[in-house]
């Protein structure tokens, strides 16, 4: 695949950008590069678009081909195409994105040889990445806190019953900051789409918890409501 | 350009999906093109990427060169990359989109010979266009249509003081639907983003309406503030 950069003009590549919501912490799946240049370091995981191969497809076969996962629905994020990018020539840039709930059970093993490992990292502590991939990322976490705000990620990444303290902390962590936990409760309940649970969390030393639930559909309601400024 | 096609295996283009609202009415800017094939057809403005130049840079470039406009703020849409998209083989196009208001003073004229003309045709008049730049075009103003309720576009599209009915024009305009007066104007004053203005609209017959003006502090707040589902 490499050799084809010399015969032709410009190249396309995807990178994916999956972020994983892990017990309070966010998290980006990284590969180890196995090829030069940047070979050792860590990238996104990313490769070539085939000639025969529409970008949504490749997509999910690089995802799968460089760190095992599969069935993952990602949306396109932005295309990177400054000049000079790329140190093997003109090479455009599609990036995906996703996120998801980590339960711990996501194996995670390359399918190719292109890259040496996949692994999940804290989003607070990468290196500088291979590429232009640290700005990707930075791009990247920045379109994933103002999605936050309006589009209804929080379901997808809690477990069905919760504490508003793991709320509390999925915003935080996403935004990267202290939210005033009066404020915020406040909020969220004023929203009318949290269902108060007859069950306390489990397994804590003392005064355990309430567990809450979405309400589904006032939950999408509210976020079709908030954002239809027309309606 | 053309010949390129032949040397290399896959090509970038940009294509600009340029909306106008112009008097209670949305436009779209087309070209009438001047190649092989879809000689004589509508169609975006869209042409390639050159070897040496960024894609933004690119964009801004093209939208010049196909329709005479300058100094319009673009942003990235969404790529498309299906292996059957064009004819000529393998390339792969950035959507680039704008939106802004028309004072029946915007210039158009091709400083290139790709395009024989440029016009600003009603987004419900549109024949089918080259390419699958209908389908470009849908996919854009489904995202109009939903960036409307999250980000205050309203704001750039209407002249400074507006009537109510202006204010709903361009929402049912953009929405592509009727909206309910009263309630329209209830939950657009109950926002507190207007400024009643001690002036009624000039030049009409009888029963001349109120103006009004955003408040653009409030509004930009609002829009904040509806998103931060977070604070």
């Amino acid at each position: 695949m490499i050799e084809v950069l010399h015969k032709i003009d410009s190249v396309f590549t995807i990178d994916c950008v999956i972020f994983g919501f892990d017990e309070g912490e966010l998290k980006i799946l990284m590969i180890e590069r196995n090829e030069e240049p940047y070979k050792n370091w860590w990238a996104l995981p990313g490769y070539y678009v085939g000639q025969d191969e529409g970008i949504d497809h490749a997509a999910e076969r690089i995802l799968y081909e460089l760190t095992g996962l599969r069935d993952i629905y990602m949306e396109q994020l932005y295309t990177f195409g400054d000049v000079h990018r790329h140190p093997n020539g003109r090479v455009i840039t599609v990036a995906y994105y996703a996120m998801i709930r980590l339960n711990g059970q996501k194996d995670l093993k390359p399918v190719t040889n292109y890259a040496r490992k996949a692994f999940w990292a804290p989003v607070n502590e990468l290196p500088e990445l291979a590429y232009d991939h640290s700005q990707i990322f930075k791009k990247s976490l920045e379109k994933v806190r103002r999605k936050i705000s309006y589009q209804p990620i929080a379901f997808e990444l809690l477990p069905e019953k919760f504490t508003l303290t793991q709320l509390q902390h999925l915003y935080e962590v996403i935004l990267n900051k202290k939210l005033d936990k009066r404020n915020f409760r406040k909020k969220m309940l004023n929203y009318g789409i949290l269902r108060e649970l007859n069950e306390k969390q489990r397994g804590v030393s003392y005064r355990a918890a309430k567990l809450y639930k979405f309400d589904r559909k006032k939950y999408m309601k509210l976020f079709q409501k908030e954002l239809s400024f027309s309606r």
